[in-house]
């Protein structure tokens, strides 16, 4: 057995309470100075920096070594804690009034030079940090992400536990779905020419363990999607997945309010207020132009199409007329913007798909603007008690059809919360928004598509809208939204046949169409299915907002990049062709690239666990 | 909103304690009886069991209602729980002393007859359990298994938590390792001619998170194997896997041991002793003859080389002679076996690579077997001591080289273990397998191969015998063994740059070889990595232990079958031939197979957190 000087405590943790205790500390070299033949070393280990000493009157020859140790050497040292003289106390450091004089020291292992600082705060390209992400991890800032990540985790699991929720793990290897576009799929040994897929969610499984009678699940779930990659994805995420019988929407998004302000308490120390504000969707589009709205300033937008339907801003009228909205945002206070800032809202409404965004100064009384001179007085009577106008208001308006109206200044809007510094950032605001539409409509394929998912269960009072208008139809479906990030999500489900024959109906499938595509779990449904519904949390984005990150990939210890490779690994990477052969697949080469070689650069050898 | 009556009590949880309160359960229909015009109904929800009663008096037109029900529908009931008349007591239920007499019902949803019973014991081929799975789940045994799994997950955590332990989570979307062949492939969107592979197990991701300072990780994994599938393994399986800095192998197996005593206590109530035996491999195989022995009995193989090294046993002689062993198992109280019983002691060795067993019977202090007079007086004095033969013994022999004996007697002990009533199936028998060999003998490649992974750090006193015997030479990994079966293991790993050269040069790769091996893996190391090591145990068959199961699959939700296939989704199976070409592959049809058609059997729309 090896004869290691193995810690007794934590680099961090050692405080005045430890003075005159021997210590044993490992660790890393953080940074060495070289005093006058005494040599000063901050040792790192995962709980803070602590200082060490060598000096020739205690240290002997373990001063010698410890000179050889550069930054990031592995240290293994044993020495007498010692409160430092009153003024080189560092209070920058927990344990800034004390230090270790070291009488013993091995070095465990040397380093070479790393290719950035180990410290917060590092100014270096990301990829250079993902390429030696083992250094990365070393950073206070991502070792601290991390144990909030785990930490989070932790309370989901413990919160959930008390509930009753039984923790389920679902298959990995499972089936390609009909929207399987955007599935990963891994081809099988043993049964050639078929195709395992990686779940998007373990969504089917968590309604059966409802039909097998489990009654409450959770799985802190990794799932897979193979899709354009935006700067916001993983092809690998993880949610935490709760699905429940014989609750009521109310009971369960209250259960999910009470974890959520424990897990916020625990994690950030923020108390919040519960019940969380429910809003509706319907109110969302039209106050916020958003179905994630940041609720942490106000600045609502107002519907003025009544307004302005006869008026001689003939855009306006027009779209009035034609079904479409006018809204407008009141800008407080921005009515000093230059011309070029007023100019650049055409292209920011042209961004989001609107042809433009009138606008009006108000300053000293007077409304100036382009679209001023048409507006008759009633008008600017209705707008200045609509909108609240006063002197030094910038007034903005969109028309055209809702959606783009809601998109144009909901993006204005959360621009604005921005730049004029109404967000306050130590707020974590959240709130439900309910009520979603059940159908949406699809123009392309001129049919109502499920906007959740073809078993989200309508609100009991619209079920006759069904042979009416299905399109004004609200689903028991709800979001958790925070600072204007959607983090969670879920839907109480359709249990009754006859509901469900009613959704098939509205989605323009026949019994044999729904059968085909639904599959085992209709089948299932007919034996037996308790009312059930269940939610979703996102927990990388929940995480990465609890620690004020604004990147995902600061969250997740080994991420992909935007465009799905792992600069680490170097994954994905070609394989051996013997391997693909076993698959019973072949590479179809991009046209005019090189014919695929078959040498993978390898990696090392696995330890599993042997019970398998 | 839904009025649904939702319950405020679980069926299985009603007692005495009770009487007199106003309750609404839901639940399913177990059975019912009609007895002279009142229904009873056994309720059953996943706590248990609950009589109900409809009687004309007090249920009113809920009787009616009710009388439609059948096994399996879906029912929410309210009623006062009363005492039974104590001759109805049902003694095999907790809630035996009190019934439900219901007010009002609502049949919340029907169901099919279901294809084999809800109930414990279920005699039904396990493909139809698979194939409704969703029903299986309801069986009590199978809600226990999960709810023990669940549990055991949660004391996992709770107590690496408790010590320190960060979750962190491993990719599953990773590289193929250099011994590929049993890797899931899964081909890439963004980069033709690329491949992700599942992981084996997070070996390197967890020897990172060392490198990365995290000190101590764990997580609860799941790892994927495409291999030849059998009864007793899973295409994907789940590991505890657990990885330390700056602990030796005792103390690490130490707080295992603690981890275990206490998850046994937890989950099925037994004390266990630590620490745990240590036993090492060597003595393991010689004794028992498996590196996981099962010590819930003695019956010890014993070496008798030096006694029959000169025997007129030719066979004995030769063997001992060319390198072999000689062994034998002394099976007590077996002499009366018919001479079947010990002819079928010749094909039993012969299945684990013997060319056959020398058997003796001792009967009233005569031996007989053919191999008897080819003993001297001499010999069968120091096997009579050797052995402790006694009247009514039969002593086996088996002479091969060591790895033959060792299989053939091994199981020949298991064997008898169980046939002579040995086994006490209350014990919970843990020990420490440890000082496993660091290199085997590849005869094939004529070279060493490591025998756990090639950094797998070597006993500090075997280090000289690099130079001299690398075949001797100890290393620091153990397995956790319990009953006869592997449910953990794990290694110390080398962190020395020289150690790690030596290991290599004993592995016959240069450092060229190494590098292209293993990659960036060898590249961290050189960074400052610190003394570390870990441990995986196998969950799937540990949880098999604890429930007293023996088939895997009984522990998994929604396991796959020994071919690979999942008969609930019909998974793997065909997909779109758009998905190939979007991933840039081709199937190669089996010669002689008909080319595949694009039709997949869909299933559902999935909720996956929005939050990604």
């Amino acid at each position: 057995m090896e004869t290691m000087m193995l810690k007794t405590h934590q680099c961090g943790r050692l405080t005045k309470a430890d003075v005159g205790q021997t210590v044993t500390l490992n660790g890393w070299v953080q940074r060495r100075r070289d005093l006058g033949g005494v040599l000063f070393i901050d040792l790192r280990d995962r709980t803070g920096i602590v200082q060490i000493v060598f000096n020739p009157d205690f240290s002997g020859d373990a001063l010698e070594v410890a000179d050889r140790a550069r930054n990031e050497y592995v240290l293994a040292v044993k020495g007498t804690v010692v409160q430092r003289d009153p003024e080189t106390f560092n209070p920058n450091l927990p344990t800034g009034e004390i230090e270790v004089r070291v009488q013993e020291i091995e070095i465990m292992n040397a380093a070479k030079t790393p290719p950035f600082p180990i410290e917060d705060g590092v100014e270096v390209d990301e990829s250079l940090r993902l390429k030696y992400r083992y250094l990365d991890l070393r950073r206070p800032e991502m070792q601290k992400t991390l144990l909030l990540r785990s930490k989070a985790a932790k309370l989901f699991r413990d919160y959930l536990d008390g509930e009753g929720f039984i923790e389920v793990e679902t298959p990995i290897l499972t089936k390609s779905t009909p929207e399987g576009a955007r599935d990963y799929l891994v081809p099988s040994r043993v049964h050639p020419e078929e195709f395992f897929a990686l779940p998007q969610s373990p969504q089917i499984f968590k309604q059966l363990l409802m039909v097998g009678g489990l009654e409450r699940y959770y799985q802190i779930a990794r799932c897979f999607r193979d899709e354009d990659l935006r700067a916001d994805r993983q092809p690998e995420f993880t949610q935490v997945d709760i699905e429940t019988s014989f609750l009521s929407q109310d009971q369960l998004l209250g259960m999910m309010e009470d974890l959520t302000a424990k897990l916020l308490k625990e994690t950030v120390g923020v108390e919040l207020q519960t019940p969380f504000q429910r809003i509706t969707y319907a109110d969302a589009m039209n106050k916020y132009g958003s179905d994630k709205p940041d609720l942490r300033f106000g600045l609502e937008i107002e519907d003025i199409t009544d307004i302005v339907s006869a008026s001689d801003v003939k855009v306006f009228a027009n779209v009035a007329a034609s079904g479409g909205v006018v809204k407008a945002l009141n800008a407080k206070g921005c009515a000093s913007w230059s011309r070029k800032e007023l100019d650049d809202l055409q292209p920011f409404a042209a961004r989001y798909g609107g042809k433009g965004l009138a606008w009006i100064t108000v300053k000293d009384g007077e409304w100036r603007g382009p679209i001023v001179k048409f507006l008759k007085p009633e008008e600017i009577a209705a707008l200045t008690e609509r909108l609240n106008v006063e002197d030094g208001d910038l007034l903005t308006f969109s028309a055209d059809k809702k959606k783009v109206v809601a998109d144009v200044l909901g993006n204005l809007r959360s621009k604005l919360g921005r730049d004029l510094g109404l967000i306050d950032d130590s707020v974590f605001k959240f709130a439900w928004v309910v009520d979603f539409p059940l159908l949406g409509w699809d123009e392309e394929a001129k049919r109502y598509v499920a906007e959740h998912h073809p078993f989200t269960r309508p609100n009991e009072e619209d079920l006759h809208l069904f042979d009416s208008n299905p399109g004004e139809i609200r689903a028991q479906a709800y979001d958790l939204v925070l600072n204007g990030y959607e983090v969670g999500g879920g839907s109480m489900r359709i249990y009754k046949r006859e509901v469900q024959e009613k959704m098939f109906a509205a989605l323009g499938f026949t019994p044999e169409e729904a059968h085909e595509k639904f599959g085992f779990l209709l089948d299932a449904f007919e034996y037996g299915t308790p009312p059930h519904g269940g939610i979703a949390f996102g927990f990388d984005r929940l995480v990465m907002l609890l620690a004020g990150r604004t990147n995902l990939r600061e969250t997740i210890a080994f991420p992909k990049t935007a465009s799905a490779t792992d600069l680490l690994t170097d994954a994905p990477s070609l394989v051996e062709a013997s391997q693909l052969e076993q698959l019973h697949i072949r590479t179809v080469p991009k046209p005019g690239s090189k014919p695929a070689p078959a040498a993978p650069q390898a990696q090392s050898g696995t330890e599993t666990a042997p019970a398998k």
